[in-house]
């Protein structure tokens, strides 16, 4: 089969690889029906070390179960289903917390001789735990935003949850892509009353609006900080959502968290150290949460808003490659013509 | 009257200063009859800088009030109070919150014309906000214990509170001074089944057992992270407490927090900046929380088991010294002579 490859920063090919079959009688065989590149796949884009053997890419998709192992009982041939980003049992400690990215037997696609979602198929280890079937056809209006369930929407709602988002909180939100209008997104589904995004991409931030940001804040630093504090009588926001991952974003969330309040962090951090201080996150007794989102926790709650089209992530996706084109779809989103793509096989 | 100064590391002196007296209405005149030197004492002991006019010392005092400004109503002369380590207005967003330490009018002592425990009385701003009359004498044996509600209780009670210990938590307390024995208290009163106490001063280790701990891990760095997780499956514990403050103590309480625990700092932190990223807490979803204990707010709530009896958080302090022995008070507690040192004025 054809299955997208990163072979070093800027370097994404096409090849053939051979078709994955079933290896554990607990897999299952997927058809990818849709699946897209990620903002996190950037970082890579922008940063790996040239590595001969590539790597497989691509950690949310849509298919439909071609075939399962013995061992698969909730999962059946013919299921459309979501492929969160991690896969997992959903029987260990961890899953029964919530936290499936911390999964005793659970792992990541891309790693471990499983593949990735950017192909035409993927073996899917630990299907019960893993997969959720939903009610629609594979031809369906709904696949753009069901896909979304796979990771931005359930990062951007982890982003939410971490922070104990409810009514009357008063939320900014750090950074424009998909993530950071799904944190939008998840901020108003709890309530939020007042949602500040913070970003400079006029079509963006124009869609974070229809989804429920209040405020805009195109400035950056600490230009930005102040718009922000301007908006909140000085004190800034008791709730921040990080959806960016570079320390300048860090250090905005820290300039515009309020004393007593939570930045949770959804992008994932470029950097390892940061200010952690008495003048950043101690003085002010400021909670510093979040980490990889368990999307597969998320999938049942959000579906039902989704399925009946009460929320539309899926228009986060402004561009839609097959695979041969996908290295044009990373291109397009490095230079921000594009926000997020969607990929048909 | 006499106070005691700082004037640089290691240089503590007993002076003469000017009497306080009432500036504003607000105000209360306190005597103070005993206050303490705390554990944060030592890090400006430490590495403060030469300083020609010296700092004022001590933020945790009890006293009588002596006079009281026109305006105070809820404290009278004669009363028995404890003034927790910051003064607070009571009334503002922040202390309704319990975020006494950020309170909108409130401040620190040794600070804008405003005293330090250490010292034969001291000028409380904001006396109603800030002060807590208790029903006791001043020569009660409940003094010590009533004492550490000015700060080291509530310090290790925050902690607690702000990592949500509750009943079945597993928690790690890093420290074995006062504030670590303090964690160790308030997580058993918050129910924690099993405390892990890192400290290696047996004196201090077996107090912490008697105040609840239940494993004591002496070991340092890798080797304490390798006992914490042998004792608990190998995964660290999901609340860790961490009541050092130095970059080390920082770094063990990442090398045994659970993946999706918390790490509480009460340890005022002598570092800026320190690994937040993938391998450290972003990728195990872990929670860096905790900040200066708004000890005010948590007077009320661990009043009663200090009058009755049921907790004696007072046994921490280990010597006694007047106010012109306050400097073999400071040189005690740095070398590790004394765990805390109490100041009879």
């Amino acid at each position: 089969m054809r299955a997208a490859f990163m072979y070093g920063a800027g370097d994404v090919r096409v090849i053939d690889v051979p078709d994955p079959v079933i290896q554990q009688p607990t897999d299952a065989l997927v058809r990818v029906v849709r699946s897209c590149i990620c903002g996190s796949d950037l970082h890579p884009y922008h940063s790996m070390p040239a590595t001969p053997d590539g790597n497989s890419m691509g950690h949310e998709f849509i298919g439909v179960v071609e075939d399962t192992g013995s061992d698969v009982t909730t999962i059946n041939k013919g299921d459309l289903v979501i492929a969160p980003f991690a896969w997992s049992d959903g029987t260990c400690d961890f899953c029964r917390e919530g936290l499936h990215t911390s999964c005793r037997h659970g792992g990541f696609w891309n790693a471990d001789d499983v593949g990735g979602g950017q192909a035409e198929a993927v073996r899917v280890p630990l299907a019960d735990g893993t997969l959720v079937a939903v009610p629609v056809e594979g031809n369906s209006p709904l696949i753009p935003s069901l896909l979304t369930l796979s990771d931005v929407y359930g990062t951007g709602y982890h982003a939410a949850v971490k922070a104990n988002v409810t009514p009357r909180t008063t939320v900014t939100v750090i950074g424009d892509g998909a993530v950071g209008l799904m944190a939008v997104v998840s901020a108003k589904r709890l309530g939020a009353e007042q949602i500040i995004l913070m970003g400079r991409h006029t079509d963006r931030t124009n869609l974070g609006r229809e989804f429920g940001a209040t405020d805009v804040v195109a400035e950056r630093g600490e230009e930005g900080i102040a718009k922000v504090r301007d908006l909140t009588g000085g004190d800034g926001t008791p709730v921040v959502l990080e959806a960016v991952g570079f320390l300048p974003a860090y250090e905005q969330a820290v300039g515009v968290v309020r004393p007593g309040g939570v930045i949770s962090r959804v992008g994932v951090p470029q950097y390892d150290d940061a200010p952690v201080g008495f003048d950043s996150l101690f003085g002010g007794n400021v909670t510093l949460t979040g980490g990889p989102a368990p999307a597969r926790a998320y999938i049942e709650t959000l579906l039902p808003d989704v399925l009946d089209g009460r929320v539309n992530p899926g228009r986060v996706f402004d561009r839609e490659v097959d695979l041969e084109a996908v290295p044009d779809g990373y291109k397009a989103m490095d230079h921000r013509q594009a926000l997020q793509v969607l990929i048909q096989p």
